[in-house]
C-alpha cells in the first residue's frame, strides 16, 4: 500500500479515469466509479459470457486496434485473459514480460509508454508491483491512449473487481441485502480492495473482513466493512464468502498462526465450517488457490464454488472494458 | 519412462483418446491407434503439404477456436510448429511457457487447466517432462476439449510418430516390405517410441533398434522389433534409417564409448556407413541435430536425407491433427 | 566490429540483398544500396506513417506470409516495432527469443534457419550480437526466403538507419546542404555506422562523428565523415544532431572522463550546448535514453526532439520493407 515517492498516488485517480462526457477513458480503480458506470461494464461483459458448450463470443470491435500487455510482474492467468478478450475482438496484440530489473525510474518507463504511443498502441494493460504506476502512466499519455489497470502493487485490480462483481450478479441476482464475507489476506490483496470498493458502490448490504489480527486491513481504511478476526463470526449468515490467496511464507511469521494446519483450522473455508453461513452460500477465489490452505480442495471443486465462473466471467468483463475504452475513443 | 505417482499411466489411454464414434478426441498415444484411423491422418496431412515455392496451405476451419500451447519444457520447434499449424487455421493461440519449477503438485496443473477451459480454450498442446501428464490431463478436461501430447517425458511424441511416417510413405509410397532402422539413443527416446508404435499398426515390414546396450529399450517393451548393438547389422539392406539426438553428456558415461569420436565411430551414420544399407535408403533425423556425432553433416544435407522434409511434414500433421479433432468436437 | 570467424564478412554483401532485376531480396546493410532504392524506401514508407490521431496505416500485402522474428540477443522495441509492422501488414508472425547460450556454432544457426524455411517462414527478422550472421544465413537460405537484419553486432542496424532517414528528410526536405552531427559512442555503434552509410548515399552536406577519442570510429572507417574529439567543433551550425546511447559501464573506462558528470559536461546534449548549432537544429537518439547522460531530458521532451518521431517512423520502415521484399518475393 506504500506508494513509492516517484509514482504519487493520485487523488483524483477516479476523474482521471473517465471522459468529459463521463465514458470510460482509463480502468485504474473501482473508487470513484460511479454505479451506474459499473452497472453498464456489468451489462456489457454479459453479453460477452457464453456457457462452454457453445461458441466463444466474439466480435470484430477492436479491429485495428493494438493493445499491449506490459506486464512488470510476473502473470500467467491475467496475462492470458487480457490476451484472449483483445483477440476475440479482433485486436492485434502485443505481449511484453518487462523484467522490473533493468528499470531503475520512473523515467524509464514513461521513455517506454511514449515508444509504444509512437507505434500507435492504443490500449495499455499494466500490471506492475508498484503503487501509482499505472495513474502515473495514465497521466503522461496522450488523448488517445488509454490505460488499463492489471493488477497494482496491493491497491487495486479493478478487472478482477468487476468480474467478481458480475459472478456475485449473475448466482444472486442483487447486491442489497447480501453479506459477503471476504477471508484471509485482506492486507495485501489488491483484490479484496478492488471487490470491496465495487460492492460498496453496488450497495451491498453488508461487508465483513475476517483474517488474523496482522493481514486486517489498515485503519479506517474500509470504514463501511467490519473487520473481525474470528471465522465464525464473519462466515455466519453469509451469502457469499470469497477466499484469499495467502502468500506461504507469510503464515509462519502470524502470531498464533505458526504453520498451514493452524491457518486452515482458523481461516480456512471448508464445507464444514461453511455450514455456519446461509444455506446456498456460494464460495469464491481469485485464484490461484492454494488447495488445503486457504480453502478446502473437495469445496473447491463443488457446486457451491463460482471459481471457474469468475474465469470465464474475467474474460468477459476485460472484453467489455477493452470494448467501452475504444468506442469512448472513437467518439473523442 | 518411470511414471510419477500423481501422474498414473492410463491403461486405456488409446480409449480415451477415441469419441464413442471412433473419432479422435484426444491426441496422446500412438498406441492403440488403429491403420485406419493413421492412414487418415496421414491422408488429412497430405493437404496441407506444399513444396517451398507454391503458396503456404491455409484454411479457416479453427476460425473462432482458441489453441493453447502449453510447455512445460522449453522447445523452439515444435512450438513454432504448432504455433504456426494453429494461426494456418485461423485459430487464437495463446503461448504460455511454463517454468515448472512454480507447479508442485498434480492439483496445480489441473488448476490451470480448469482456468483455461473457463476461458474457452479448445483445443491445449502439453508438453511436460512427467509421464502420464497429457493423459492426466485429458481425462479432467471437459466435453469440449482436446488434449494434444507435444513431448511426454521418455514416453510419447504421437505428431513426431506421424510426421516420421507421413515423411516415409512419401518416400518409400508403402510399409510392408520396408526394413526400418532406428539408431541411437532408444531407451529415452519419444520419438523413437511413438514412430516405432506407429509402423507397428501400419504393417512396417522390419524394424531394427539399434543402439549402445545402455541405450536399448527396456527388456520386452517392444517385442515387435528386433534390438540390436552392432550399427551394421542394424543397418545391413534397410530402407530407412533414422539417427537419434543423444545428449553428449550421456556419452562419456557409456561403456566402451568414453567420447564423441568413439560414439560416431560405433553409432554415427555416415555416407560411408550407410553403403551396407539398401541402395536407396533414406535418412531421417527428429531434430535437433549434432552433426557429427550422431549423424555426418554432409549427410544430413545430401539427397538421401529427408530432414527438412520431416520438419516441413511436421506442421502438416499438426494441422491435420487440430483440423480432425476440432471436427470431432462440432459433431459430439 | 571483429568478425567471428565462422561468419565471415561478405564482401559482395550489397550483391547479395539484390535480386537481379535489383529489387531488395534481403536487408543486410543500408552500404552499397544506391540511392534510387533508398528514396524508393522512405517514400514507400511515407504511406505508412500517420499521426496518432488518425487510424494506424494498415493493408493486407502480407496475408498469407509467415514472418519470424528470431532474436539472439534481447530487445524489446526493436522487436515490439516489428512485431506490429508485420501483424499490421496481415501476416502471421512467430516470436523466437533465443537464448545464445544454447547456441554453440554456426552449423546450428543454420540448422535452425533450414527448420524455419521448412516450416514456410518467408521473412527471417535476425538479431545477433555476432557480426556477419545475417549475411552468413542469407548466403545459405533457399530462394523463397527473405532475412531482414534488425541489428548486428556494432556492425549494422540497417531499419534504423532507414528511420532515421526518414525522420531529417520530415523535417528538413533535403540532405545535400545538411550538416549532420553523431555525438557519443560511435565505436559501438551499429546505428551510427547504418545512419552514416544511409546519409552518405543520399549526399548529406557533411558529416561529423563526435567522440571520446577512445570511443572513435576506426581508422579510415568513415572517410566521408570528419571525426572529431570536441563537442562544440561539432556542433556548431549543424542541422541534425543524433545523441548515441552509451553504455554507463563504459563511462568509467575512458580517459578524462571518470564519472556520469564529466561525460555529460564533455558530450551530453544540452539547450544550452545546442545554441551552438544552426537555430532549428533537430534532435534524434535511437532510444533507450540515458536521460542526464548523453541527453539532457527536458531537451529529449522538447519540440526541437524527433524522438518519437523516429520511433513512429520505425514502425512505417519496417512495413515498407517488409511489403518490398514480399514484392519481390512474388515477381521472382
Amino acid at each position: 500500500m506504500q506508494a513509492i515517492e516517484v509514482f504519487p498516488s493520485s487523488n483524483d485517480e477516479a476523474n482521471l479515469q473517465l471522459n468529459a462526457d463521463g465514458s470510460l477513458r482509463h480502468l485504474l480503480t473501482l473508487k470513484g466509479l460511479d454505479k451506474s458506470l459499473l452497472v453498464e461494464l456489468l451489462d456489457d461483459a454479459e453479453r460477452f459470457v457464453s456457457p462452454v458448450e457453445r461458441d466463444t463470443a466474439r466480435s470484430q470491435s477492436l479491429r485495428g486496434r493494438t493493445v499491449a500487455n506490459l506486464f512488470f510482474e510476473p502473470s500467467t492467468r491475467t496475462r492470458a485473459s487480457f490476451d484472449l478478450a483483445a483477440k476475440r475482438l479482433g485486436a492485434d496484440v502485443l505481449n511484453l514480460d518487462v523484467n522490473t530489473s533493468s528499470r531503475k525510474k520512473g523515467e524509464s518507463i514513461l521513455d517506454m509508454i511514449y515508444t509504444l504511443q509512437a507505434m500507435h498502441v492504443d490500449i495499455m494493460v499494466i500490471r506492475d508491483a508498484s503503487a501509482g504506476v499505472p495513474a502515473y502512466i495514465a497521466q503522461h499519455v496522450n488523448d488517445y491512449v488509454s490505460i488499463l489497470n492489471a493488477g497494482e502493487a496491493d491497491v487495486s485490480h479493478p478487472t478482477q473487481g468487476l468480474l467478481d462483481l458480475l459472478t456475485i450478479r449473475q448466482r444472486k441476482g442483487r447486491f442489497e441485502d447480501l453479506t459477503v464475507a471476504i477471508v484471509g489476506d485482506i492486507r495485501h490483496s489488491r483484490v479484496a480492495r478492488s471487490t470491496a470498493e465495487g460492492l460498496q458502490t453496488l450497495g451491498v448490504g453488508e461487508l465483513r473482513l475476517i483474517s488474523p489480527p496482522a493481514l486486517a486491513p489498515y485503519a479506517d481504511e474500509m470504514p463501511f466493512a467490519s473487520v473481525l478476526d474470528n471465522l465464525d463470526d464473519g462466515l455466519r449468515d453469509a451469502d457469499v464468502v470469497m477466499a484469499l490467496r495467502i502468500q506461504r511464507e507469510r503464515i509462519g511469521n502470524l502470531e498464533g498462526i505458526p504453520g498451514i494446519d493452524e491457518y486452515f483450522q482458523n481461516f480456512g473455508i471448508s464445507s464444514e465450517r461453511l455450514q455456519i453461513a446461509a444455506p446456498d452460500a456460494m464460495v469464491m477465489h481469485p485464484g490461484p488457490m492454494n488447495r488445503g490452505i486457504e480453502i478446502e480442495s473437495t469445496l473447491a471443486d463443488s457446486p457451491a464454488s463460482a471459481i471457474t465462473q469468475q474465469v470465464a466471467n474475467g474474460v468477459a468483463v476485460r472484453m467489455a472494458v477493452l470494448e467501452c475504452v475504444c468506442k469512448a475513443m472513437e467518439s473523442r
